[in-house]
């Protein structure tokens, strides 16, 4: 028995590696490939859905039944299921990748030195990227294309309750691509949705060059513990509104209720809510029963439990570390912007955070102070998006400092390599 | 004593976290500090060095007497030392990185959406550093002053033998900045050189955004191991040159023995040599003659022991992979460019290759192809510099392909943020 498992064992690490080799050569085609070869491929992916849409929904059959067998809930199911509408949509988004600019083999500076060498620091594909994810099954496509347009070979790990439309997905949209010229592994679906297998893939720092991480907390604490290959990603989106002593307290009214409760479970989302000692007295009876009205459920400081008429719930030390990702909202009472701005540096994600104030002064003081992706002045942080943010599409969000911090379009899955041109220099 | 060791394990924990904390307290102050705020506590940390030049050479003195009694090598020894001189120009250096531009508070980029919000991407410090390094007391300074100059907080950790050194040079230039208002968790050098203090530094996530390792390839892999923190590195530099079957072959000469001879230590120099099947005939008797003048090993591919005319060992497979840092080179055959390409995607580092060719065609096909930092054509590979890429300084080389490639330089110790100015927009 112990020794079938370790052969097991074996055979799992010689699959992942020979995964991570076909990624890895696939790469270095895919450094050199034209936009238009790889709008080919793109193109023949997305005509592939839609030719394979009977097939891809017969395997996501098998999952929505293991799925109610295991008893996921609705939402998740919801989140699982795919139809012919929502495979034409898939289908649509590749189109509408193709349309957009290739961002690999830009010239991002150029200098000539006194020595005569020219240095041109240019775009080039990151190399091969890894994708961990939970249940959706878009995300399979989404993520393969544009890591795809970018140059890049993808590496896919979704969740088990997924497996047979993931797969089912990916073997559609490489087929496809393939015939047109793809290198075989510039898109590969993990078959094992074992820990061993992510736990292998982790370490595999020599084929792979990024891991994306998307789904819960403990999903991506898990991979950033155990990865040696870099990891960009975002653990929470615990995000604030300031309101300022001085501030249009009507358009506070709307662009407080838009940032919690337009899609209160997504990050971008409002968490808490910080008002200026001197805008308290007034304006806390009013976004309490604002808010109340609209079924949100309020938890706040002492002296904010005082203003409000009732109702509101103290707050614990731990709201106001909280992402509710639901209609509850935590509201503090503080000095003044100094001290909004440090209460977001000790308690936020880095994530999201706004200041809502008509005194330009103050605003820059906290577009300055607040260490953040994404700050804003008097508008809803629910902007913080690729798509928003006019960047054509959307691999991720990232609160990390280095490479790429918010939203990450086309342009963050590329790095850079330097191209030296001499005519003999020597040191 | 069993109790003993944890009391101390417990407290070596919370003066680690006190450290962290200190330093991004002292990030976010440092974020908002003007160019010239920065430049005085600069300026002060080098008038500084040159006054205390006395103390730190005597703090020096223990750590060479320790270094002697431990049999440190010469070479070792040599890096350890600091005189007069070398304080005044580890001042001087300082001094230079004042004059250097700022590389924070640049706006990178600014769009006005359709609804109005104007997003600004703006440069912005990285926030906490972490520097780990060996031996050389200078790297203290060096490392601090760069990111300091950048805005950010870094926490240094250097080597057991050189401890009084970067502890004396520490207070140095910490207590003249901290005078003149640089907040006191700037710069602080850890005081204990234990692999504990290290791994929780590697831990601590929530207070340090990246950590840089400078040292042996031992070292690095170490870290990157245990860090949950973003680690920008490289692990050794085994550069190529390829000479093309149409090149300026004399000239070939002398970059070759440029690259391998000038400083064979470093990792920008030459390892392996590759050269078309089609020149090998000629130039193989050449250079094995030149570099053998210059008392260069060569290991070479059968073939290019047959065409020597003796005294070349046959290389083995490891030393391709080989990182030799003296006076040995690898020679291989191949085929052609592709085959070239291929060889050093397989075996190199992604540092720094070159092709000596007359071929622009080819010399494309090689600088898209090879998947390293710096890819030249017709120069020495020792030119991956920050200072001989015109950055003005230089605070690693990255092999990584996030967030940094290549020489990185001041502008590489930022990040940017998003500042977005509405006008009451919700979504």
């Amino acid at each position: 028995m112990s020794e079938t498992l370790n052969q097991n064992a074996v055979d799992l690490q010689e699959a992942m590696l020979q995964i991570g080799q076909n990624a890895k050569s696939a790469a270095h085609i895919l450094a050199t490939a034209s936009s238009a070869e790889k709008n080919s491929w793109l193109n023949a992916m997305a005509d592939a859905l839609d030719a394979s849409t009977e097939t891809i929904i017969q395997a996501n059959k098998t999952d929505m039944e293991n799925g109610k067998k295991n008893g996921l809930s609705d939402a998740m199911l919801d989140r699982l299921l795919l139809t012919p509408e929502r495979i034409h949509a898939i289908a649509d988004a590749v189109r509408h990748v193709i349309s957009l600019d290739d961002p690999a083999g830009k010239i991002l500076s150029s200098t000539t030195r006194p020595n005569g060498l020219r240095i041109d620091k240019v775009s080039v594909p990151i190399g091969v990227i890894g994708i961990i994810y939970e249940s959706r099954p878009n995300v399979t496509v989404d993520a393969a294309t544009l890591c795809l347009k970018a140059g890049n070979a993808v590496i896919l790990r979704g969740g088990s309750e997924a497996i047979h439309s993931n797969l089912a997905l990916a073997k559609c949209i490489s087929d496809a691509a393939i015939a047109k010229g793809m290198p075989a592994g510039a898109v590969q679906v993990l078959p094992w949705t074992t820990r061993e297998a992510v736990g292998i893939m982790l370490k595999m720092d020599s084929y792979l060059d990024l891991i994306i991480p998307r789904g819960g907390e403990r999903l991506i604490r898990t991979v950033v513990e155990q990865s040696t290959i870099p990891v960009i990603k975002h653990y929470k989106g615990v995000c604030h509104i300031f309101v300022d002593k001085v501030c249009d307290f009507d358009r506070a009214l709307t662009i407080i209720e838009n940032a919690k409760c337009q899609r209160p479970g997504v990050c971008n989302a409002l968490e808490t809510l910080l008002i200026h000692k001197e805008a308290a007295k007034t304006f806390v009876p009013r976004i309490v029963k604002h808010l109340q009205e609209r079924n949100v459920e309020l938890r706040g400081c002492p002296q904010c439990c005082e203003l409000a008429e009732s109702g509101i719930i103290p707050a614990t030390e731990e709201d106001w570390y909280a992402e509710y990702l639901s209609l509850t909202l935590s509201v503090r009472i503080v000095d003044d912007v100094n001290a909004a701005i440090d209460h977001i540096n000790h308690y936020g994600s880095g994530h999201s955070d706004c200041i809502l104030t008509t005194d330009m002064e103050t605003a820059e003081t906290f577009l300055n102070g607040v260490d953040s992706s994404s700050v804003y002045v008097n508008a809803s942080t629910r902007f913080t998006d690729g798509g928003e943010f006019g960047m054509g599409a959307e691999i991720g969000i990232s609160t990390d400092k280095l490479h790429a911090r918010g939203p990450m379009g086309l342009p963050e899955l590329t790095t850079y390599k330097y191209k030296i041109y001499g005519s003999g220099q020597v040191r």
